[in-house]
C-alpha cells in the first residue's frame, strides 16, 4: 500500500448506491450532494442541528483497501463533540457536516437523514409521501451591522443566504419585516428562516429554531377535515374534523347555490361561515399538537367547485346553471391573511386546481392520491355526491366527467332519507324467504331484528345513502321488486311488510317500536325510482368514459369519499352503479381528497403534478354528450344475470316471472354478517 | 404613374421621423409599432377608445407620388364613424387602428397619442416626466363560457389577453377574483383590466372603462404631501398636504425614536398615526379630484429612514444609535391593504429604496428628480434637517453622506426657536449703521419695523430656521457678532438692542409689543453657537464629499426640502453653510422628494433607476471619517472675505477689529426688499 496521500477518494452512498470520486478532505455533506444524494440539514453544516447523521460502514474499495474505516474519516470536531454532549446519538453515527473524507468510504444514510424522505403517515390512509415541502427552514449566520457597512440588515442577511445556501432573489413578506431586526439581534445575527418555495421568507426566528407546520384541508359539503402536519418529517400531528357550518344555509350544494342566488349577502355569509370553521379547526389542531397557530405557515386546500368558490369569496351562482362556468380553474397561491385565516401572519395557502364546473379540486386531490395517471391498469374512480365525479384512465390518458346523480345517494329525496348521522339506517339485509329485515343504525353496533329490545336512546331515525342502496338491492334479491324497479304485486302475499296503496308499493323496514318518531320507516316505490335515476346517471357516466377511452372493462375500481367507505361494493355492483369488476379489485379509499391535500402540502412537486393532471385530463361534458342519454335510459333497470356482470354470476335472481323466487348461491349468505 | 397595386408602401411618422416600408393594407396602429412608434391604445385596436388618433399630412414619397392623401388611406370604417358620432374629433384626425395604408403616408402623431408621452406636470415643480406607469389599463374581449369549454373564466380571459395583448403569465389579485365573473357577464365578456407591471391584474371592470390613479407621497417628519395623479396622462389632479400627526409624539425625528424606545407601544402608535394620516390624505385628494379612493391603484412612497421604517411598521430603534442599521434598504413592492391603507383593494405600493441609516428614500427621490447621475456638471444637493443629507456628483460617480447638523436649523435648541409656522420670524434684516432690525413673520406679508402698528392677531411667536440663519448673518454683517461667533463687546455702545449679561451677549430682535408673549424675542450667544455647530457639520460633510470626488469646486448647488426654499442662498453662503458657487447656480427645488416620488409613480423605469442609483451611490460615513472632525473644527468660524468664497467677494466685512465697521458694497442693499 503506497504511503502517498490521494488527491481524490472514492465514496459510495447507501441505500441509493450512488458512488463517485470526491476531492480528498471533502466535507461529507458536500460530497454527498456532489454525488446527488441530498442529506437533511437545517443548520447548513454548522454541526448544530444533527439532521445529517450518517453511519460509516466500511471502506474497502480496490484502490485504497483498508481494514478500519476510522482512518478514512477526520476525527471528531469540537462542534460534533459538543452536539453529542447535548443530544443522544446512536453508536456509529457521525454528523456528515463534521466529517472529512480522508479515504474511500461506504456511507449509509439512514432514512431520517435523507432530505427527500419517504414517509408512511399514520393518520388517515397510510400513504407513501416523499417529503419535499414548499415551506422549509434554513439557519443562516449573518454579518453584524457596522458603521462601515451602510446596507440594511435584510441585504446583509441576503448576502449570507446567497453565500451559505446558494439562494438568491428571496423576498421577505412585509408583515415579517418588523421581526427581522429584533430576531437578528436576539440571535446574535444568526437566524432561522422559514422559506416558501425558496423564494419568500415567511418567518425569521432568532438563532437555531425548529418547527414549521402545515394544514391539509378537504372542505366537503358536509364535513371539513384538517390534518396538521410537521412539514419537516411529514408526521400528522393532529387530525380534526367538523361539520361544514354552511349546512345551516342549505343541506346540499345546490341549495347553498340557491341561497347565494336569492340572498344578496348569501355568498359572503357562506364564505364567512367556512372561514370561521377553518380557523376553529386550525386552533383545535394546533392545541392538540401543542403548537401555536402562528407556527402554521402553509396550507393545502381541496374541495368541490362550490366549496372552492365560496372559500375564495366567489359567488357560486355561475356554478348553479349552464354552462357551469368556473371563475378560475388553475391552482392558486394565496396569503392566508387575505382570506381572513388566522395562521402565521405570513402563512401561505395552496388551493388545488379545479377541472370543470362540476369536477373540483377535491377530485384533483383524489387523482393525486390515487394516481390513475401514474399506472398502467385501467382505473375507475367514483366519488358519489349530488354529482358523481367519475375518473377513468391510466398513464396514457385520463378522462373524467361529472354525472347528475341527484341527491338520492345522500339520503335526500328519499321518503325517510337522511344524512349519515347517528340513528340513520346504514346497512340492510332482507331474508329472501321470510322477507324479514335486519339493519344497522349508525351509532349502535348490533344488527337490529324485528322484535329486538333496544337500549334507551337507540332508535332508527331514517335511512342514509348506503342504507337505501342496500335496502333496494336486498328487496330486489328477495324478489320484492323487479328488475325494472317495480314492487312485485305478488309480494304482499309473501309478507305483510309489503303493502300496496293502489298500484304503488312500499316495504316496512323498521317497525314503529324501533323508530324515534314511533312511525314505521318504509322504502317506497318513489325511493326506488330516485335511486334508479341516480345509479343510471352514474353508470351512464362510467360508460361514457369507457367509450371515450375505448375500453369495455376496467381493471380496478376505487370508491372515493365518505359514501364510498360505507357502501358495500357488491351491493353497488348488483344495483348497477358500477361496472363489472373482480370484487377484490374494488376498494373504498375514504377521504382520498384529504390525502391528496396532504400530499400537496408535503410535496411541492405534487403541486405541479396536480396542476399538470388538471390541465391534461380529458373532461367529457355529460350534458352535451348525445350518448349519455342513451346510456342513461339503458341503465335504469337493475341488471340481470344476463347483463354483463360476469363477476356477479350466480348472485343475481334469474329474470323474475310472477312471484317465483329463484334461490341464489350460498356465497351471498356467507358474506352476510353472522 | 403605374396602375399596379404596390405590395409595400412607405410610411413616415412625425415628430419621431421614423420611416420605413410596411405591407400594403397594413393597419396603421400595427404599422407604427412596426416602425418603433408606440401609439396609445387602451381598446387594443377596436376603434372604441379614441386614443390612437393621428393626422395624415401628405403622401409624397418619390415612388408613388400622389396629390391627395385620401386615396392612400382606407375609407372610414363603421367603427370609426360610430366613434365620431359619440366623441368630438379634430378635423383631419383619424383613428390609426381604423386605417389601412393603401399608399405612401406621412403621419403626424399628436402629443396625446404618443404612448410614452412627455408631460409637463402643473402641480408642484414643473418637470418633464415620461409617462410609463407601472399600472395601466387594457381592454380585452374574451370568449364566452360554453358547455363545451370546461375551463374557468380566468383561463379563457388569459387566452384572450395572450392573443390580443401578447401578455402571458398574468396573475389575478385574489381579492379581485370575486369581481371577475360579474364583470365579464355585465360587460358581455369584454372587460377592462388594470395591470401592475403587466404581471398582475389589479382590477376588472365591465366593458370599456378608463381611469387608473396613483398617489405620490413624501412622508416628511413635519409635513406629509400627496399628489394624486392620472396614471394615463400623468396629470396631477390634486395635491394635499397635512401635518405629520407623529409630531405629537416628538417634534423631531430623534425624539420620535426615543418615544419608540421608551414606550413599548410607541412604534405601533407612530405607525398607526401615519397610516391614518395617509388614508385621510388619499380621501381628501380623491374627493378633490372627484374620484373614489377605490380608483387609486398605485402609490409611490418616499420618506427619510425613520419615516420609512415607521411607515412599514418597523421599530425605528436601531436608527437611534450606532451603527444606525436599516432593517432594509432595497425598494419594496407591497399591497396597500397589508399596511392598512384604504385605496383600491388590490392597490400596490412602491417604497423607494434607502441608502444608509441617515440617508433615506426621500434622498433617493431627490436624486431621482435632480439627476446628478444623469449630468456632467458637478452637482451638490443639500437637504437640511436634523441631519443634513448631502449628495455630490455627476454621471461618473455620485457620493453622499449625512451630517449631524442638529436640530438648530429647524428652530430647535434656539432660545426663541420654533417650527416654521404662522407667527415665526422667517426673514431678518439688520441695518448695519443703526443696528435696527426689520423682519417678516409667516402669515403676514409686510416687513415689520420697530414701532410699526400690527393688525390684531399678527404677532411674532418665535424664530424659525431660515429666520435664525438670516438673523445671525445680518448680525455678523452689521459687526454685532465676530467671525468667531462671539458678540462684539463694543456693540452695546452702538445700540441698546445689544446687551451683555456678564460676558454673554444677546440681540433684541422683536420688541415685546410685537410678540405674542409680550416678551421680547432675542438672538442669544447660545443661538449663535448652535447655528455655528450646525453649519460647521454641514460644511464639513460637503468638504468630505468634495475630497471623495477630488474636486475643489462645485458647478451647481441645489437646496432641497422646504427649508431650502425659505433660506436665502446668499445668507447661507455668507454663513458658510454651503461652499462658494455662482449665486445664479444656487437654486431651491422645494419638495424635490415629492417630485421624485411622482416620477417613480408615473414611470416604472424610474423605479429601476432609483434602485440602481441607491445601489451605486458611494456613501461616506461621517461618523468614521477622520477628516470629518478636522473639517468640522475648521468650519466653525463664519468665513471672511479671505476665505475661499470668491463669489461673495465684497459682500463680507473685512476682519473686524474692535468696534470698527467696514461699509459693504451697495449690492447688498439692492438685494434687500424695498
Amino acid at each position: 500500500m503506497p504511503d502517498t496521500t490521494p488527491t481524490r477518494v472514492q465514496i459510495a452512498l447507501m441505500p441509493s448506491g450512488r458512488k463517485g470520486q470526491v476531492p480528498y478532505g471533502a466535507n461529507l455533506l458536500d460530497a454527498a450532494r456532489l454525488l446527488g444524494v441530498e442529506l437533511e440539514s437545517i443548520c447548513g453544516g454548522r454541526q448544530t442541528c444533527g439532521k445529517c447523521q450518517i453511519a460509516i460502514e466500511e471502506g474497502h474499495f480496490p484502490k485504497h483497501a483498508i481494514t478500519s474505516s476510522a482512518g478514512h474519516l477526520s476525527p471528531m470536531s469540537g462542534g460534533e463533540t459538543s452536539y453529542r454532549e447535548k443530544h443522544a446519538m446512536l453508536d456509529g453515527r457521525r454528523l456528515a457536516c463534521a466529517c472529512e473524507a480522508l479515504g474511500d468510504l461506504l456511507i449509509v444514510v439512514p432514512e431520517e437523514s435523507q432530505a427527500r424522505k419517504q414517509i408512511i403517515a399514520k393518520a388517515a390512509t397510510d400513504r407513501v409521501i416523499e417529503i419535499q415541502p414548499a415551506v422549509r427552514q434554513i439557519y443562516v449566520e449573518s454579518a453584524e451591522a457596522t458603521l462601515e457597512d451602510h446596507h440594511g440588515d435584510w441585504e446583509r442577511l441576503g448576502a449570507a443566504i446567497a453565500d451559505q445556501w446558494k439562494l438568491t432573489g428571496l423576498t421577505l413578506d412585509p408583515m415579517v419585516l418588523p421581526t427581522l431586526q429584533p430576531a437578528l439581534r436576539s440571535g446574535k445575527f444568526a437566524v432561522t428562516l422559514t422559506l416558501w418555495h425558496d423564494r419568500e421568507v415567511l418567518r425569521v426566528q432568532p438563532g437555531y429554531a425548529e418547527g414549521a407546520y402545515g394544514l391539509a384541508v378537504d372542505v366537503g359539503s358536509t364535513t371539513v377535515v384538517a390534518h396538521l402536519c410537521d412539514l419537516r418529517t411529514g408526521a400528522v400531528l393532529a387530525t380534526e374534523a367538523t361539520m361544514n357550518p354552511q349546512v345551516k344555509y342549505g343541506e346540499d350544494l345546490m341549495s347553498r347555490v340557491s341561497y347565494a342566488m336569492m340572498d344578496k349577502q348569501g355568498a359572503s355569509r357562506l364564505h364567512r361561515a367556512i372561514i370561521t370553521a377553518l380557523n376553529d379547526l386550525a386552533k383545535r389542531a394546533a392545541e392538540r399538537a401543542g403548537i401555536s397557530t402562528d407556527d402554521i405557515l402553509d396550507m393545502a386546500l381541496a374541495g368541490n367547485t362550490v366549496m372552492h368558490h365560496i372559500l375564495l369569496g366567489l359567488d357560486p351562482v355561475e356554478l348553479g346553471g349552464a354552462p357551469f362556468a368556473l371563475a378560475v380553474d388553475s391552482p392558486l397561491d394565496l396569503k392566508a391573511r387575505d382570506l381572513g385565516l388566522k395562521l402565521g401572519v405570513s402563512a401561505r395557502i395552496h388551493v388545488l386546481p379545479c377541472i370543470a364546473g362540476h369536477v373540483g379540486a377535491d377530485n384533483v386531490a383524489v387523482q393525486l392520491a390515487e394516481g390513475p395517471h401514474r399506472q398502467d391498469e385501467m382505473l375507475l374512480i367514483v366519488d358519489v355526491g349530488t354529482n358523481a365525479e367519475i375518473v377513468l384512465g391510466n398513464r396514457e390518458k385520463v378522462t373524467c366527467c361529472s354525472s347528475p346523480t341527484g341527491p338520492a345517494f345522500e339520503g335526500a329525496q328519499i321518503t325517510h332519507g337522511q344524512r349519515a348521522a347517528p340513528g340513520a339506517i346504514e346497512r340492510v339485509r332482507v331474508d329472501p324467504v321470510t322477507l324479514e329485515p335486519r339493519y344497522k343504525v349508525i351509532g349502535y353496533e348490533e344488527w337490529i331484528e324485528p322484535g329486538a329490545e333496544l337500549p334507551d336512546g337507540v332508535r332508527a331515525t331514517g335511512i342514509c345513502g348506503s342504507g337505501i342502496i342496500e335496502a333496494i338491492v336486498e328487496l330486489y334479491l328477495a324478489g320484492i321488486i323487479d328488475s325494472d324497479g317495480r314492487f312485485n304485486e305478488n309480494a304482499p302475499e309473501r309478507s305483510p311488510r309489503v303493502r300496496f296503496n293502489g298500484r304503488v308499493g312500499e316495504y316496512m323496514l323498521a317497525d314503529s317500536v324501533h323508530t324515534a318518531s314511533s312511525n314505521p320507516i318504509t322504502v317506497t316505490q318513489s325511493d326506488v325510482r330516485a335511486i334508479q335515476l341516480g345509479k343510471a346517471a352514474l353508470y351512464a357516466g362510467v360508460k361514457l368514459l369507457m367509450a371515450e377511452r375505448g375500453v369495455t372493462q376496467v381493471d380496478r375500481i376505487v370508491l372515493a369519499g365518505a359514501f364510498g367507505s360505507y357502501i358495500d361494493p357488491r351491493h353497488a355492483m348488483i344495483l348497477g352503479m358500477i361496472p363489472d369488476c373482480d370484487l377484490s379489485q374494488v376498494t373504498a379509499v375514504g377521504n382520498a381528497a384529504g390525502d391528496g391535500a396532504r400530499i400537496a402540502l408535503l410535496n411541492r412537486d405534487a403541486r405541479s403534478e396536480a396542476a399538470k393532471l388538471a390541465r391534461e385530463v380529458v373532461h367529457v361534458q355529460t350534458a352535451v354528450a348525445a350518448e349519455f342519454q342513451n346510456e342513461f335510459v339503458g341503465a335504469i333497470a337493475i341488471p340481470h344475470a344476463t347483463d354483463p356482470f360476469p363477476h356477479l354470476d350466480g348472485q343475481l335472481p334469474a329474470k323474475t316471472s310472477g312471484g317465483a323466487i329463484v334461490r341464489r348461491s350460498q356465497r351471498r349468505r356467507m358474506n352476510q354478517p353472522a
